[in-house]
Protein backbone atom coordinates (compact mmCIF):
# COMPACT_ATOMS: atom_id res chain seq x y z
CA UNK A 1 0.00 0.00 0.00
CA UNK A 2 1.55 3.64 -1.07
CA UNK A 3 1.57 6.09 1.21
CA UNK A 4 2.05 9.38 0.27
CA UNK A 5 5.25 11.58 1.09
CA UNK A 6 3.17 13.47 2.85
CA UNK A 7 2.16 11.17 5.55
CA UNK A 8 5.19 9.59 5.78
CA UNK A 9 7.10 12.84 6.19
CA UNK A 10 4.72 13.73 9.21
CA UNK A 11 4.55 10.15 10.78
CA UNK A 12 4.63 9.88 14.42
CA UNK A 13 7.06 6.63 14.44
CA UNK A 14 9.54 4.24 12.67
CA UNK A 15 8.04 1.96 10.64
CA UNK A 16 9.28 -1.06 8.40
CA UNK A 17 7.99 -1.99 4.63
CA UNK A 18 7.01 1.43 3.97
CA UNK A 19 6.06 1.98 0.00
CA UNK A 20 6.55 5.48 -1.83
CA UNK A 21 6.32 6.36 -5.09
CA UNK A 22 7.42 9.97 -6.82
CA UNK A 23 9.56 11.58 -9.07
CA UNK A 24 12.99 12.41 -8.45
CA UNK A 25 14.14 15.21 -7.70
CA UNK A 26 18.40 14.95 -7.56
CA UNK A 27 20.49 11.78 -6.68
CA UNK A 28 23.84 11.87 -5.25
CA UNK A 29 25.67 8.35 -5.81
CA UNK A 30 28.96 7.31 -4.05
CA UNK A 31 30.34 3.63 -4.52
CA UNK A 32 28.44 1.67 -1.81
CA UNK A 33 24.84 3.48 -2.06
CA UNK A 34 22.65 5.96 -3.58
CA UNK A 35 20.65 9.42 -1.93
CA UNK A 36 17.66 10.44 -3.64
CA UNK A 37 15.08 12.85 -3.06
CA UNK A 38 11.97 11.90 -4.13
CA UNK A 39 8.80 14.05 -4.59
CA UNK A 40 5.24 13.26 -4.86
CA UNK A 41 3.68 16.58 -4.82
CA UNK A 42 1.34 15.47 -1.81
CA UNK A 43 3.49 18.25 -0.29
CA UNK A 44 5.86 20.78 -0.82
CA UNK A 45 8.71 18.33 1.14
CA UNK A 46 10.77 15.18 -0.81
CA UNK A 47 11.54 12.21 0.69
CA UNK A 48 14.95 11.30 1.38
CA UNK A 49 15.45 7.32 0.21
CA UNK A 50 19.35 6.01 1.03
CA UNK A 51 19.70 2.68 -1.59
CA UNK A 52 22.46 0.37 -0.81
CA UNK A 53 24.40 -0.39 -4.10
CA UNK A 54 22.87 -4.28 -4.63
CA UNK A 55 19.45 -3.83 -3.13
CA UNK A 56 16.83 -5.13 -5.55
CA UNK A 57 16.13 -2.78 -8.98
CA UNK A 58 18.98 -0.70 -8.15
CA UNK A 59 20.81 -2.46 -11.21
CA UNK A 60 18.30 0.41 -12.87
CA UNK A 61 19.88 2.97 -10.80
CA UNK A 62 21.29 5.07 -13.11
CA UNK A 63 18.09 5.53 -15.33
CA UNK A 64 17.17 7.11 -12.29
CA UNK A 65 17.75 10.64 -13.28
CA UNK A 66 16.16 14.10 -12.55
CA UNK A 67 12.24 13.51 -13.68
CA UNK A 68 12.41 9.83 -13.39
CA UNK A 69 9.06 8.46 -11.83
CA UNK A 70 10.06 5.41 -9.16
CA UNK A 71 8.85 3.27 -6.45
CA UNK A 72 10.41 2.70 -3.14
CA UNK A 73 10.33 0.12 -0.29
CA UNK A 74 12.22 0.29 2.70
CA UNK A 75 12.25 1.74 6.52
CA UNK A 76 11.31 4.86 7.79
CA UNK A 77 14.14 5.76 10.23
CA UNK A 78 15.44 9.26 11.77
CA UNK A 79 17.43 10.98 9.45
CA UNK A 80 20.50 12.14 10.85
CA UNK A 81 20.47 14.69 8.13
CA UNK A 82 19.49 18.42 8.54
CA UNK A 83 15.84 19.90 8.11
CA UNK A 84 14.22 16.50 7.98
CA UNK A 85 12.79 14.22 10.92
CA UNK A 86 13.11 10.97 8.59
CA UNK A 87 14.46 9.00 5.97
CA UNK A 88 14.02 5.99 4.19
CA UNK A 89 16.37 3.10 3.90
CA UNK A 90 15.43 1.57 0.68
CA UNK A 91 15.18 -2.45 0.77
CA UNK A 92 13.75 -2.00 -3.21
CA UNK A 93 13.90 0.04 -6.07
CA UNK A 94 11.09 0.03 -8.92
CA UNK A 95 11.84 1.87 -11.80
CA UNK A 96 8.73 2.99 -13.04
CA UNK A 97 9.30 5.78 -16.34
CA UNK A 98 12.27 7.16 -17.17
CA UNK A 99 13.62 10.91 -18.10
CA UNK A 100 14.65 12.26 -21.37
CA UNK A 101 18.52 13.20 -21.02
CA UNK A 102 17.12 17.32 -21.94
CA UNK A 103 14.59 17.08 -18.55
CA UNK A 104 14.48 20.63 -18.59
CA UNK A 105 13.57 20.87 -14.89
CA UNK A 106 17.17 20.42 -13.46
CA UNK A 107 18.14 21.77 -9.87
CA UNK A 108 18.09 25.27 -9.74
CA UNK A 109 15.42 27.74 -9.99
CA UNK A 110 13.73 28.67 -13.19
CA UNK A 111 11.96 32.02 -14.30
CA UNK A 112 7.97 31.93 -14.55
CA UNK A 113 8.61 33.05 -17.92
CA UNK A 114 10.46 30.22 -18.83
CA UNK A 115 8.18 27.38 -16.77
CA UNK A 116 5.27 29.14 -19.03
CA UNK A 117 6.58 27.18 -21.90
CA UNK A 118 6.33 23.98 -20.12
CA UNK A 119 3.13 24.20 -19.04
CA UNK A 120 2.82 20.19 -18.45
CA UNK A 121 5.64 20.47 -16.34
CA UNK A 122 5.14 23.20 -13.84
CA UNK A 123 3.39 21.84 -10.96
CA UNK A 124 6.26 19.21 -10.25
CA UNK A 125 8.72 22.90 -9.44
CA UNK A 126 8.46 23.85 -5.43
CA UNK A 127 6.56 27.11 -6.62
CA UNK A 128 3.88 25.90 -8.77
CA UNK A 129 3.25 22.97 -6.94
CA UNK A 130 2.53 24.67 -4.04
CA UNK A 131 0.20 27.05 -5.94
CA UNK A 132 -2.08 24.83 -7.02
CA UNK A 133 -1.98 23.08 -3.67
CA UNK A 134 -2.95 26.57 -2.21
CA UNK A 135 -5.34 27.31 -4.73
CA UNK A 136 -7.11 23.50 -4.43
CA UNK A 137 -7.12 24.07 -0.36
CA UNK A 138 -8.57 27.87 -1.27
CA UNK A 139 -11.56 26.14 -3.66
CA UNK A 140 -12.33 23.67 -1.46
CA UNK A 141 -12.88 26.56 1.36
CA UNK A 142 -15.18 27.96 -0.54
CA UNK A 143 -17.43 25.29 -0.45
CA UNK A 144 -17.28 24.34 2.60
CA UNK A 145 -17.91 28.21 4.04
CA UNK A 146 -20.93 28.70 2.37
CA UNK A 147 -21.94 24.73 3.01
CA UNK A 148 -21.68 25.34 6.75
CA UNK A 149 -23.64 28.88 6.17
CA UNK A 150 -26.66 26.41 3.70
CA UNK A 151 -26.09 28.21 0.64
CA UNK A 152 -26.78 26.46 -2.13
CA UNK A 153 -23.95 25.85 -4.78
CA UNK A 154 -26.02 26.62 -7.95
CA UNK A 155 -24.15 25.72 -11.48
CA UNK A 156 -25.65 28.46 -13.72
CA UNK A 157 -25.20 28.10 -17.52
CA UNK A 158 -21.67 28.58 -19.66
CA UNK A 159 -23.34 28.95 -22.52
CA UNK A 160 -25.96 32.10 -22.49
CA UNK A 161 -27.99 34.10 -24.79
CA UNK A 162 -27.72 36.99 -22.11
CA UNK A 163 -25.29 39.53 -21.52
CA UNK A 164 -25.04 40.84 -17.67
CA UNK A 165 -25.15 44.24 -17.03
CA UNK A 166 -22.05 44.79 -20.15
CA UNK A 167 -19.91 43.11 -17.85
CA UNK A 168 -17.49 42.43 -21.24
CA UNK A 169 -16.84 41.53 -23.96
CA UNK A 170 -18.37 38.06 -24.73
CA UNK A 171 -16.83 35.22 -26.89
CA UNK A 172 -19.38 33.70 -29.34
CA UNK A 173 -19.54 30.09 -30.28
CA UNK A 174 -19.43 28.52 -33.82
CA UNK A 175 -21.15 24.56 -33.91
CA UNK A 176 -19.55 22.32 -36.31
CA UNK A 177 -21.50 23.23 -39.81
CA UNK A 178 -21.28 19.04 -40.40
CA UNK A 179 -23.70 18.35 -37.97
CA UNK A 180 -26.31 20.96 -38.70
CA UNK A 181 -28.75 20.76 -41.79
CA UNK A 182 -28.48 24.11 -44.31
CA UNK A 183 -29.80 27.19 -42.16
CA UNK A 184 -30.45 25.29 -38.80
CA UNK A 185 -28.70 27.11 -35.82
CA UNK A 186 -27.74 24.42 -32.67
CA UNK A 187 -29.24 26.91 -30.15
CA UNK A 188 -32.40 28.45 -32.24
CA UNK A 189 -30.50 31.90 -31.26
CA UNK A 190 -26.94 33.49 -31.09
CA UNK A 191 -24.80 31.99 -27.66
CA UNK A 192 -21.91 32.86 -26.06
CA UNK A 193 -19.94 32.37 -23.19
CA UNK A 194 -21.06 33.63 -19.74
CA UNK A 195 -19.69 36.93 -18.31
CA UNK A 196 -21.08 36.43 -15.00
CA UNK A 197 -24.00 33.92 -13.41
CA UNK A 198 -25.43 36.91 -11.81
CA UNK A 199 -28.85 36.72 -13.45
CA UNK A 200 -29.49 33.00 -12.96
CA UNK A 201 -27.79 33.25 -9.60
CA UNK A 202 -30.21 35.79 -8.62
CA UNK A 203 -33.32 33.90 -10.11
CA UNK A 204 -32.56 31.21 -7.24
CA UNK A 205 -31.53 33.10 -4.52
CA UNK A 206 -35.44 34.25 -4.89
CA UNK A 207 -36.42 30.90 -4.63
CA UNK A 208 -33.70 29.19 -2.33
CA UNK A 209 -33.05 32.62 -0.42
CA UNK A 210 -29.35 31.96 0.06
CA UNK A 211 -26.86 30.82 -3.08
CA UNK A 212 -23.69 31.04 -4.40
CA UNK A 213 -22.00 30.53 -8.28
CA UNK A 214 -18.16 29.08 -8.15
CA UNK A 215 -17.77 28.57 -11.93
CA UNK A 216 -15.73 29.40 -15.26
CA UNK A 217 -16.30 32.38 -16.57
CA UNK A 218 -14.93 34.93 -19.89
CA UNK A 219 -13.78 37.89 -21.01
CA UNK A 220 -12.84 38.67 -24.64
CA UNK A 221 -11.16 42.16 -23.65
CA UNK A 222 -8.38 41.74 -26.58
CA UNK A 223 -6.04 42.54 -23.86
CA UNK A 224 -3.25 40.66 -23.39
CA UNK A 225 -2.05 41.42 -19.81
CA UNK A 226 -2.21 39.91 -16.42
CA UNK A 227 -5.11 42.11 -15.22
CA UNK A 228 -7.25 40.64 -18.05
CA UNK A 229 -7.69 37.27 -18.01
CA UNK A 230 -9.94 35.39 -21.00
CA UNK A 231 -11.00 32.87 -18.33
CA UNK A 232 -11.18 32.56 -15.00
CA UNK A 233 -13.30 30.98 -11.97
CA UNK A 234 -15.15 33.59 -10.31
CA UNK A 235 -17.51 33.00 -6.72
CA UNK A 236 -21.18 35.30 -6.73
CA UNK A 237 -23.28 34.42 -3.64
CA UNK A 238 -26.55 36.20 -3.66
CA UNK A 239 -28.70 36.56 -1.15
CA UNK A 240 -32.64 37.45 -1.07
CA UNK A 241 -33.92 39.28 1.78
CA UNK A 242 -30.56 40.60 2.67
CA UNK A 243 -29.48 44.65 3.15
CA UNK A 244 -25.84 46.13 1.77
CA UNK A 245 -24.65 45.66 5.31
CA UNK A 246 -25.94 42.22 5.87
CA UNK A 247 -24.01 41.75 2.39
CA UNK A 248 -20.47 43.53 3.43
CA UNK A 249 -20.68 41.43 6.77
CA UNK A 250 -21.06 38.31 4.88
CA UNK A 251 -17.70 39.31 2.77
CA UNK A 252 -15.79 40.16 5.11
CA UNK A 253 -15.85 37.17 7.09
CA UNK A 254 -15.54 35.19 3.66
CA UNK A 255 -12.32 36.85 2.58
CA UNK A 256 -11.19 36.63 6.82
CA UNK A 257 -11.72 32.99 6.59
CA UNK A 258 -10.16 32.28 3.91
CA UNK A 259 -7.28 34.50 4.97
CA UNK A 260 -6.86 32.65 7.99
CA UNK A 261 -7.14 29.28 6.05
CA UNK A 262 -3.91 29.98 4.52
CA UNK A 263 -2.13 31.24 7.69
CA UNK A 264 -3.25 28.36 9.29
CA UNK A 265 -3.06 26.06 6.68
CA UNK A 266 0.87 23.88 5.71
CA UNK A 267 3.71 26.22 6.89
CA UNK A 268 5.54 24.56 3.84
CA UNK A 269 3.74 25.57 1.25
CA UNK A 270 3.05 29.40 2.80
CA UNK A 271 6.41 29.22 3.83
CA UNK A 272 7.74 29.43 0.37
CA UNK A 273 5.80 31.84 -0.75
CA UNK A 274 6.66 34.37 2.32
CA UNK A 275 10.24 33.32 1.88
CA UNK A 276 10.88 33.41 -1.69
CA UNK A 277 7.59 35.27 -3.45
CA UNK A 278 6.68 38.10 -1.32
CA UNK A 279 8.49 38.58 2.16
CA UNK A 280 5.51 40.50 3.46
CA UNK A 281 3.12 38.35 2.93
CA UNK A 282 2.42 37.42 6.51
CA UNK A 283 1.43 40.71 7.82
CA UNK A 284 -0.70 41.44 4.81
CA UNK A 285 -2.65 38.35 5.50
CA UNK A 286 -2.65 38.98 8.72
CA UNK A 287 -3.73 42.61 8.78
CA UNK A 288 -6.54 41.34 6.64
CA UNK A 289 -7.44 38.19 8.67
CA UNK A 290 -7.59 40.24 11.79
CA UNK A 291 -8.57 43.90 11.62
CA UNK A 292 -12.14 45.27 10.88
CA UNK A 293 -12.52 46.40 7.23
CA UNK A 294 -13.05 49.54 6.58
CA UNK A 295 -16.24 50.44 5.02
CA UNK A 296 -16.69 53.74 2.51
CA UNK A 297 -19.42 54.77 0.60
CA UNK A 298 -19.36 54.86 -3.03
CA UNK A 299 -19.19 58.40 -3.30
CA UNK A 300 -16.10 58.63 -0.90
CA UNK B 1 -32.11 38.94 12.92
CA UNK B 2 -33.75 36.49 10.28
CA UNK B 3 -33.98 32.98 10.45
CA UNK B 4 -34.37 30.17 8.05
CA UNK B 5 -37.55 28.33 7.62
CA UNK B 6 -35.36 25.40 8.03
CA UNK B 7 -33.92 26.51 11.20
CA UNK B 8 -37.28 27.75 12.83
CA UNK B 9 -39.19 23.90 11.83
CA UNK B 10 -36.21 22.16 13.31
CA UNK B 11 -36.44 24.39 16.45
CA UNK B 12 -35.71 22.55 19.84
CA UNK B 13 -37.88 25.20 21.68
CA UNK B 14 -40.56 27.54 20.93
CA UNK B 15 -38.90 31.29 20.94
CA UNK B 16 -40.57 34.91 20.57
CA UNK B 17 -39.81 37.57 18.17
CA UNK B 18 -38.59 35.38 15.76
CA UNK B 19 -38.22 36.75 12.28
CA UNK B 20 -38.41 34.51 8.74
CA UNK B 21 -38.96 35.55 5.16
CA UNK B 22 -40.08 34.01 1.93
CA UNK B 23 -42.63 33.45 -0.92
CA UNK B 24 -46.33 33.09 -0.02
CA UNK B 25 -47.27 29.25 -1.04
CA UNK B 26 -50.93 29.72 -0.27
CA UNK B 27 -52.71 32.13 1.92
CA UNK B 28 -56.65 31.83 3.78
CA UNK B 29 -58.61 34.13 5.34
CA UNK B 30 -61.16 34.43 7.55
CA UNK B 31 -62.62 37.31 9.55
CA UNK B 32 -60.18 37.40 12.41
CA UNK B 33 -57.29 36.15 11.04
CA UNK B 34 -55.26 34.56 8.18
CA UNK B 35 -52.64 31.51 7.74
CA UNK B 36 -49.77 31.74 5.51
CA UNK B 37 -47.49 29.21 4.31
CA UNK B 38 -44.17 30.99 3.82
CA UNK B 39 -41.40 28.75 2.45
CA UNK B 40 -38.10 30.35 1.74
CA UNK B 41 -36.42 27.55 -0.47
CA UNK B 42 -33.70 26.66 2.46
CA UNK B 43 -35.84 23.14 2.84
CA UNK B 44 -39.18 21.84 1.39
CA UNK B 45 -41.45 22.77 4.38
CA UNK B 46 -43.33 25.59 4.87
CA UNK B 47 -43.79 27.90 7.73
CA UNK B 48 -47.57 28.27 8.67
CA UNK B 49 -47.39 32.16 10.06
CA UNK B 50 -50.92 32.97 11.35
CA UNK B 51 -51.79 36.10 11.11
CA UNK B 52 -54.72 38.66 13.47
CA UNK B 53 -56.37 40.85 11.81
CA UNK B 54 -55.34 44.32 13.26
CA UNK B 55 -51.44 43.43 13.39
CA UNK B 56 -48.86 45.59 12.00
CA UNK B 57 -48.61 45.30 7.77
CA UNK B 58 -51.98 43.25 8.40
CA UNK B 59 -53.03 46.20 5.88
CA UNK B 60 -51.68 44.72 3.14
CA UNK B 61 -52.58 41.40 3.20
CA UNK B 62 -54.53 41.03 0.16
CA UNK B 63 -51.31 41.63 -1.86
CA UNK B 64 -50.02 38.69 0.25
CA UNK B 65 -51.08 36.56 -2.66
CA UNK B 66 -49.30 33.11 -3.70
CA UNK B 67 -45.50 33.80 -5.01
CA UNK B 68 -45.35 37.50 -3.42
CA UNK B 69 -42.51 37.75 -0.70
CA UNK B 70 -43.03 38.95 3.38
CA UNK B 71 -41.25 39.20 6.22
CA UNK B 72 -43.09 38.24 9.39
CA UNK B 73 -42.04 38.42 12.73
CA UNK B 74 -43.72 36.41 16.04
CA UNK B 75 -43.92 33.73 18.25
CA UNK B 76 -42.99 30.17 17.51
CA UNK B 77 -45.46 28.16 19.13
CA UNK B 78 -46.45 24.73 18.70
CA UNK B 79 -49.13 24.26 16.13
CA UNK B 80 -52.53 22.24 16.46
CA UNK B 81 -51.70 21.61 12.86
CA UNK B 82 -51.01 17.98 11.70
CA UNK B 83 -47.48 17.42 10.36
CA UNK B 84 -45.99 20.57 11.59
CA UNK B 85 -44.59 20.72 14.93
CA UNK B 86 -44.45 24.79 15.45
CA UNK B 87 -46.51 27.74 14.06
CA UNK B 88 -45.26 30.92 14.19
CA UNK B 89 -47.62 33.86 15.57
CA UNK B 90 -47.19 36.42 14.13
CA UNK B 91 -46.79 40.08 15.96
CA UNK B 92 -46.29 41.88 12.51
CA UNK B 93 -46.19 41.27 8.82
CA UNK B 94 -43.95 43.43 6.08
CA UNK B 95 -45.10 43.50 2.26
CA UNK B 96 -41.48 42.90 0.43
CA UNK B 97 -42.32 42.39 -3.25
CA UNK B 98 -45.89 41.05 -4.98
CA UNK B 99 -46.72 38.70 -7.33
CA UNK B 100 -48.15 39.50 -10.43
CA UNK B 101 -52.23 38.66 -10.96
CA UNK B 102 -51.02 36.06 -13.52
CA UNK B 103 -48.22 34.63 -11.11
CA UNK B 104 -48.09 31.18 -12.81
CA UNK B 105 -47.37 28.66 -9.58
CA UNK B 106 -50.56 28.62 -8.37
CA UNK B 107 -51.34 25.79 -6.01
CA UNK B 108 -51.41 22.88 -8.12
CA UNK B 109 -48.97 20.11 -9.26
CA UNK B 110 -47.51 21.66 -12.93
CA UNK B 111 -45.68 19.33 -15.40
CA UNK B 112 -42.13 19.73 -16.06
CA UNK B 113 -42.71 20.97 -19.50
CA UNK B 114 -44.52 23.25 -17.99
CA UNK B 115 -42.20 24.40 -15.85
CA UNK B 116 -39.06 24.79 -18.25
CA UNK B 117 -40.91 27.69 -19.90
CA UNK B 118 -40.60 29.02 -16.45
CA UNK B 119 -37.26 28.27 -15.41
CA UNK B 120 -36.47 31.37 -13.47
CA UNK B 121 -39.53 30.68 -11.06
CA UNK B 122 -38.85 26.80 -11.29
CA UNK B 123 -37.12 26.74 -8.19
CA UNK B 124 -39.90 27.62 -6.42
CA UNK B 125 -41.80 24.86 -6.83
CA UNK B 126 -41.20 21.68 -4.49
CA UNK B 127 -39.38 19.76 -6.93
CA UNK B 128 -37.27 21.57 -8.42
CA UNK B 129 -36.49 23.17 -4.81
CA UNK B 130 -35.44 19.59 -3.71
CA UNK B 131 -33.52 19.07 -6.88
CA UNK B 132 -30.99 21.85 -6.71
CA UNK B 133 -30.59 21.51 -3.08
CA UNK B 134 -29.71 17.70 -3.59
CA UNK B 135 -27.27 18.52 -6.32
CA UNK B 136 -26.03 21.68 -3.78
CA UNK B 137 -25.32 18.58 -1.34
CA UNK B 138 -23.65 16.37 -3.81
CA UNK B 139 -21.27 18.81 -5.33
CA UNK B 140 -20.33 19.49 -1.63
CA UNK B 141 -19.97 16.01 -1.13
CA UNK B 142 -17.83 15.93 -4.20
CA UNK B 143 -15.08 18.37 -2.81
CA UNK B 144 -14.94 16.61 0.55
CA UNK B 145 -14.39 13.21 -0.76
CA UNK B 146 -11.65 14.03 -2.72
CA UNK B 147 -10.15 16.82 -0.25
CA UNK B 148 -10.42 14.28 2.76
CA UNK B 149 -8.68 11.98 0.45
CA UNK B 150 -5.57 14.88 -0.02
CA UNK B 151 -6.38 14.87 -4.01
CA UNK B 152 -5.70 18.49 -5.65
CA UNK B 153 -8.64 19.98 -6.99
CA UNK B 154 -7.29 21.66 -10.55
CA UNK B 155 -9.60 24.07 -12.57
CA UNK B 156 -8.76 22.66 -16.03
CA UNK B 157 -9.04 24.92 -19.62
CA UNK B 158 -12.63 25.66 -20.48
CA UNK B 159 -11.10 27.32 -23.89
CA UNK B 160 -8.22 25.45 -25.39
CA UNK B 161 -6.84 24.23 -28.70
CA UNK B 162 -6.57 20.21 -27.66
CA UNK B 163 -9.37 17.53 -28.49
CA UNK B 164 -9.58 14.83 -26.41
CA UNK B 165 -9.38 11.45 -27.98
CA UNK B 166 -12.32 12.39 -30.35
CA UNK B 167 -14.56 12.28 -27.50
CA UNK B 168 -17.14 14.49 -28.93
CA UNK B 169 -17.53 17.46 -30.96
CA UNK B 170 -16.61 20.65 -29.91
CA UNK B 171 -18.36 23.72 -30.35
CA UNK B 172 -15.63 26.85 -31.90
CA UNK B 173 -15.22 30.20 -30.19
CA UNK B 174 -15.64 33.42 -32.07
CA UNK B 175 -13.97 36.78 -30.78
CA UNK B 176 -16.04 40.14 -30.95
CA UNK B 177 -14.02 41.62 -34.70
CA UNK B 178 -13.99 44.95 -33.38
CA UNK B 179 -11.71 44.87 -30.65
CA UNK B 180 -9.23 43.35 -33.27
CA UNK B 181 -6.86 44.67 -35.95
CA UNK B 182 -6.86 43.21 -39.55
CA UNK B 183 -6.23 39.47 -39.69
CA UNK B 184 -5.24 39.20 -35.88
CA UNK B 185 -6.72 36.20 -34.28
CA UNK B 186 -7.79 36.59 -30.34
CA UNK B 187 -5.54 33.37 -28.79
CA UNK B 188 -3.31 33.00 -32.31
CA UNK B 189 -4.95 29.79 -32.94
CA UNK B 190 -8.34 28.13 -33.34
CA UNK B 191 -10.06 27.56 -29.94
CA UNK B 192 -12.99 25.04 -28.48
CA UNK B 193 -14.90 24.71 -25.70
CA UNK B 194 -13.08 21.54 -23.89
CA UNK B 195 -14.68 18.45 -24.06
CA UNK B 196 -12.62 16.70 -21.26
CA UNK B 197 -10.12 17.91 -18.47
CA UNK B 198 -8.68 15.10 -18.89
CA UNK B 199 -5.26 15.87 -20.82
CA UNK B 200 -4.61 18.56 -18.77
CA UNK B 201 -5.45 16.35 -15.43
CA UNK B 202 -3.42 13.56 -16.27
CA UNK B 203 -0.25 16.21 -16.63
CA UNK B 204 -1.21 17.53 -12.55
CA UNK B 205 -1.28 14.24 -11.79
CA UNK B 206 2.42 13.47 -12.70
CA UNK B 207 3.40 15.55 -10.49
CA UNK B 208 0.69 16.24 -7.54
CA UNK B 209 -0.02 12.08 -7.67
CA UNK B 210 -3.70 12.42 -6.93
CA UNK B 211 -5.91 15.67 -8.50
CA UNK B 212 -9.51 15.70 -9.38
CA UNK B 213 -11.10 18.00 -12.28
CA UNK B 214 -15.29 19.09 -11.41
CA UNK B 215 -15.80 21.73 -14.23
CA UNK B 216 -18.61 22.45 -17.14
CA UNK B 217 -17.95 20.03 -20.45
CA UNK B 218 -19.19 20.71 -23.69
CA UNK B 219 -20.69 18.59 -26.52
CA UNK B 220 -21.53 20.11 -29.82
CA UNK B 221 -23.29 16.79 -31.11
CA UNK B 222 -26.82 18.29 -32.46
CA UNK B 223 -28.80 15.44 -31.08
CA UNK B 224 -31.14 17.35 -28.45
CA UNK B 225 -32.34 14.57 -26.48
CA UNK B 226 -32.30 13.48 -22.75
CA UNK B 227 -29.25 11.70 -23.28
CA UNK B 228 -27.33 14.65 -25.00
CA UNK B 229 -26.58 17.96 -23.25
CA UNK B 230 -24.56 20.20 -24.66
CA UNK B 231 -23.04 21.60 -21.38
CA UNK B 232 -22.59 19.62 -17.77
CA UNK B 233 -20.17 19.02 -15.67
CA UNK B 234 -18.08 16.21 -14.91
CA UNK B 235 -15.38 15.17 -12.22
CA UNK B 236 -12.18 13.26 -13.04
CA UNK B 237 -9.85 11.93 -10.43
CA UNK B 238 -6.31 11.35 -12.12
CA UNK B 239 -4.49 9.12 -10.13
CA UNK B 240 -0.51 8.27 -10.71
CA UNK B 241 1.30 5.33 -9.89
CA UNK B 242 -1.84 3.90 -9.52
CA UNK B 243 -3.95 0.86 -11.32
CA UNK B 244 -6.93 -0.43 -12.54
CA UNK B 245 -8.06 -2.18 -9.12
CA UNK B 246 -7.29 0.99 -7.39
CA UNK B 247 -9.03 2.84 -9.77
CA UNK B 248 -11.98 0.33 -9.30
CA UNK B 249 -11.93 0.87 -5.86
CA UNK B 250 -11.86 4.61 -5.88
CA UNK B 251 -14.71 4.14 -8.40
CA UNK B 252 -17.01 2.51 -5.97
CA UNK B 253 -16.21 4.40 -2.61
CA UNK B 254 -16.98 6.93 -4.43
CA UNK B 255 -20.13 6.19 -5.56
CA UNK B 256 -21.05 4.69 -2.72
CA UNK B 257 -20.20 7.75 0.06
CA UNK B 258 -22.43 9.79 -2.34
CA UNK B 259 -24.64 7.79 -2.39
CA UNK B 260 -24.99 7.33 1.73
CA UNK B 261 -24.74 11.15 1.83
CA UNK B 262 -28.52 11.10 -0.19
CA UNK B 263 -29.91 8.47 1.38
CA UNK B 264 -28.82 9.78 5.16
CA UNK B 265 -29.66 13.77 3.98
CA UNK B 266 -32.96 15.62 4.86
CA UNK B 267 -35.52 13.13 4.48
CA UNK B 268 -38.12 15.79 3.10
CA UNK B 269 -35.96 16.40 -0.09
CA UNK B 270 -35.58 12.50 -0.65
CA UNK B 271 -38.86 11.71 0.42
CA UNK B 272 -40.50 13.94 -2.28
CA UNK B 273 -38.26 12.09 -5.02
CA UNK B 274 -39.36 8.43 -3.49
CA UNK B 275 -42.64 9.50 -3.07
CA UNK B 276 -43.49 11.45 -6.62
CA UNK B 277 -40.90 10.72 -8.88
CA UNK B 278 -39.60 7.17 -8.20
CA UNK B 279 -41.07 4.61 -5.72
CA UNK B 280 -37.91 2.55 -6.17
CA UNK B 281 -35.64 4.88 -5.35
CA UNK B 282 -34.54 4.22 -1.84
CA UNK B 283 -34.02 0.68 -2.98
CA UNK B 284 -32.40 1.25 -5.76
CA UNK B 285 -29.70 3.60 -3.96
CA UNK B 286 -29.44 0.83 -0.70
CA UNK B 287 -28.55 -1.38 -3.03
CA UNK B 288 -26.10 1.30 -4.50
CA UNK B 289 -24.93 1.69 -1.43
CA UNK B 290 -24.23 -1.51 0.83
CA UNK B 291 -24.16 -4.17 -1.83
CA UNK B 292 -20.12 -5.04 -3.43
CA UNK B 293 -19.92 -3.85 -7.16
CA UNK B 294 -19.81 -6.47 -9.26
CA UNK B 295 -16.51 -6.18 -11.50
CA UNK B 296 -16.15 -7.74 -15.31
CA UNK B 297 -13.44 -7.15 -17.57
CA UNK B 298 -14.23 -5.07 -20.75
CA UNK B 299 -14.77 -8.26 -23.28
CA UNK B 300 -17.46 -9.47 -20.99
Amino acid sequence: MRRSVKEVLSSKEAANDVVVAGWVRTRRDSKEFSFLEVNDGSCLGSLQVVADAGINGYEDIQAMTTGASIKAKGNLVPSPGEGQKWEMQATSLELVGTAAEDYPLQKKRHGPEFLREIAHLRPRTNLFGAVFRTRSRLAQAVHRFYGERDFVYVHTPIITANDCEGAGEMFGLTTPSDSLSEGESFFGKAAHLTVSGQLEGETFACALSNIYTFGPTFRAENSHTSRHAAEFWMIEPEMAFCNLEGDMDLAEEFVKELTLGILNGPADDFGLFSKFVDRDLEKRLRNIAECPFARISYTE
